[in-house]
């Protein structure tokens, strides 16, 4: 943290703020300019509120400089983070492609798309059986029935299953029914849902918010992991901007920088990130041109009959056409198409 | 909904679109123009989800016309609602000012801080007990005991307890302790949870989420309201944008907005909605003279030693001279300052 | 500027720092810390581009601590500069309304509604003859058949003129016809015309981009200050933001942190910064009452028939309760309403 | 266009809508619902401002439908439009690498980079000698020396220069001296120096502006195509939003949405776009895999030493390995790389 002084501060006001540091318990170190002095502060702890000697008498501003995160930091595992999903390896060299309905309609419409999945090569399945819809008269999902269908379809087809949980108790159910939980974008900082996904048993997809920083991001993460649960892949789903011919604007360059910054695997929804099903190909490629480790797919062989987000699913054969883009992308990285779970 | 078509669209294109409308119950009334075909929808239902025709063939797009609230809806209920919260009115013609710390700390720091609050002509009380942080690493609030504070503290100076709940089973808890529930902007779009206060019996106050547009603030209160909970105070504090010299962005055209589309009192936060403490009166003035119901105000008596949002907290004499400035502004609107609750 | 090195940077990637610092011309001021080592740097001239040791090995951040503006500065200047508009004082204890139509149509509307803004108590008109629009195929402006009009109406009435200039050209026009030379939000930072209007003897009315930070607003009024012409007025008209029903989202909160940044004046428009003419009132009211030193209206005296912004222009009468408002909340603030020019 | 009225409107207000359409000259047919009523309008113009009758009595609100843009439109023209800067095709079935310094500052530096451009396979080179700078006080390019320094090295390497005008008279020269006029973010809307350019000879790259939305950018180049210079090149290059990581967030999904709207050809500058040298590659990648016809890229032999963004700026060596997996990406769609001008 760096104490920045006014030009006007007098010496008097510079000690203040020096003790007060001091009485902390932490380290302050004056570097005296040709205009105005700073104060250094370092030490085994960051204030507990880093901004309170923001007003302090001749202090102009404070800047932080440590990153508030841990687990998640390379810093602390320069080793990328290989999550097995049900037996797929998500962040490895290996790109992955999670395809599914938005929500899960019927057992029929289920297996439908999870057959297309499987056979173009997807390697897990997704579908929501709790939906948070922004209307309460939208359809909510199909609830712990939804997890049935699942379990049953994924068992089928050997997919490992990707589901959301919206609360504490259909989390539980998630942790028991399907491979992966899913914490939705408008829960990223539902931080006791983040707590009880760090006691869960499964492993954690986390979506960024729809106005998330990449720090509050990896903060969310770090939810997660302070519990143990130290499986948590993130993803990137579009962030909200005034920028209006797509629904949301998908944020691409927050792969690398995730990459830089944390050791997880990061995946791309370029489904929810663009709202068009028209751009689902397109951002597909470009996400693994950016270096993420998969992309997540809205499917439904039905799109305009779908209970939820028909605009932008892609049909099953548009769904082949992107697994085999994809690899094509990956390829040119180094990377390969992650290999899908054999039947058993 | 109007369903536009393409320039080159056929008639049988037009055709199956009016066809589809009409199958799903609804009435298509197509408007042929110069350049293209329009197809107008109408019916007791808006279709389940509007975009789903957008990929038909010959369709260029869909544009939503009917709003998708109803209980939040002036159209709905032309009259003000005024919400009681432990007996003071919040939506009637007197403003009001709810002042106290960010998080509960201590009985001492709880107790002096209210006695300024009720000296002052503040007329609730505000202060977390759980405390929705970044950073897992953060202060996380005293819960239940917490609770206990404000209840006896609220009890003593005769002022209503307003306090935020985070999940199922907080608000449970809030619901007991408190007067008003406080669902904050990060649970904005935590829908498990707005059902919870939908059942609840204590009044709620709905704060805007970081990136939520009007239309989902009142969705949001839809969900509350359409569990029967109709005691619903809607609360602006600031939205995410790339104007970094606040914290965020104090969206005070939103008061009009909503007293037009909607009859729920609405409440400003500048506190959190500028995160600076030099900030907060001119704010709070701007509030109540744009027409906002009142203003929820962050106090500590010792900021540089809060726990928590230390550098937006105001001390005592300031908000003194806050529900001073606030009175004399609604007198220029034809409003008065709320008298506070008599002591018992 | 402070330079923070990474956890593992080597003392060599330290010192290499140092020296290149150094060889800048600057001192450089090692702070080591219990897991980093941050270098301050001083001396009389920041790096021609702070950010170039960035990339050196070992650095994991640089952060800017000095204000790159001085002429703007409140720590340059600490008293208000109040700029003389033909006459009528911008800034002083007097806050002012500047009324008048988007667009100036023809000597008759143009004098109509001059008529009423004087009646009205406004002291300064508005009108543009070189409009900024957005397609090519909208109404453009009289150009200077519309300065004309606007200096007749002007001597008539006597309301100094306030105008948009577009480019050099225009902005030689308008330094000759006109009191005040308005750039416009979409020029902010066309830096060309800045350099002119820098140049021009008459007062400058600078209005903030749409996704302008406070620190390029200032640094654009520098652009014009750095040239010699030192009679800047500041406006805020609102940002670009996802918030979606206002067509802008006014930033009232710029306001007072221009005030502790800065000495010049600073005006609100609430018809750009909303685009509906039912905000317009409340929101002069917000300005106002946040410590701003005027608000900028559009008034037509038949809205529906403007050739531009129909919808946000208020009526004449409207405009008179306007006034009336503004003096209110003025003087709540102990501020009064600036008296108009009295007839020659 | 399509009127809604309020559910309470009368049938007077209704006809009186429909009258004051038709008095414009347009077709206006009432479409009757459950709810209510609204008026789609149709005929040869839209309204002169669409939004006027928004304000009629029983109006509820105003929609557009049609487009305001003609020339741009791929409905206008759907072949793509192949735009020839020097002799090489932009917007063909070839992509483009465009390399070169932020800023011309001399001729050894400029020709270095230029020498190294062209040894890496880049077809065009680019370069500023005039710098819009956000402070007056940075470095604001070389003038028209540059423009010389630039022609020479073109002259030199056969590498046609594309390089930024900023107002008319500099304009004038870059038309002489140059193969592509460039209009930078911050001069989207500088509507007079789009009229400029639309009469200059040379082909235009448009850059998109920081807050600029789709339909804006297109009505930008509508205004440049308007004037009889067809020959236009657009450009993503970062929008502005709360997202921190980087200094921009690049909207690569609108390239696809450009590529269904326009026939014109879409570049996308990954260094403004990103600001950080170490997300450039990554972002080129992404950039044709989503579909664009090219980048541009910042490229230094020194970036410490650069007078202007030299964090971004990347090194001879990483250019030449990003061309390489340009044509990579660019295979895997079935195009390739344009091939560079031959030595004469």
């Amino acid at each position: 943290m760096l104490v920045v002084m006014d030009a006007a501060a007098t010496a008097e006001q510079i000690e203040t703020v020096v003790r007060h540091i001091e009485r902390l318990g932490l380290r302050a170190h004056p570097i005296p300019g040709a205009h105005r002095t700073a104060i250094g502060v370092t030490g085994s702890q960051a204030l507990k509120d880093p901004l309170v000697v923001e007003n302090f008498p001749g202090v102009k501003e404070v800047i932080q400089v440590t990153q508030p995160y841990k687990l998640v930091s390379r810093e602390a595992k320069p080793d990328n983070t290989v999550v097995s999903v049900g037996g797929v390896d998500v962040g490895g060299n290996g790109v992955i492609v999670v395809g599914g309905p938005c929500a899960v309609e019927s057992l029929d419409q289920t297996r439908t798309i999870a057959e297309a999945i499987k056979r173009s090569g997807g390697q897990l399945f997704r579908g929501g059986a709790y939906k948070p819809r922004t209307s309460p008269y939208s359809f909510q999902g199909l609830g712990e029935p939804g997890l049935e269908i699942l379990a049953r379809v994924g068992d089928e087809f050997d997919l490992p299953i990707v589901t959301e949980a919206i609360d504490h108790q259909s989390l539980q159910l998630v942790d028991q029914y399907a491979d992966c939980i899913q914490i939705g974008a408008r829960n990223m900082q539902n931080f006791a849902l983040l707590k009880s996904a760090g006691r869960a048993r499964k492993p954690v997809l986390l979506k960024r918010g729809m106005s998330a920083t990449l720090e509050e991001l990896l903060l969310s993460a770090e939810y997660i992991m302070s519990e143990g649960n130290y499986n948590v892949i993130l993803c990137e789903r579009g962030v909200r901007t005034f920028s209006d011919h797509t629904r949301n604007t998908l944020d691409l360059s927050v792969v690398p920088a995730i990459k830089r910054k944390s050791h997880l695997p990061i995946l791309v929804d370029p489904s929810h990130g663009t709202g068009k099903r028209n751009k689902v190909l397109p951002m597909s490629r470009a996400a693994i041109a950016v270096g993420a480790d998969g992309v997540l797919i809205e499917v439904h062989h039905k799109p305009e009959e779908a209970l939820s987000d028909g605009p932008q699913a892609i049909l099953p054969e548009a769904f082949e056409q992107l697994v085999r883009e994809v690899e094509a992308i990956a390829q040119v990285l180094g990377r390969t198409l992650q290999p899908a779970l054999a039947a058993r």
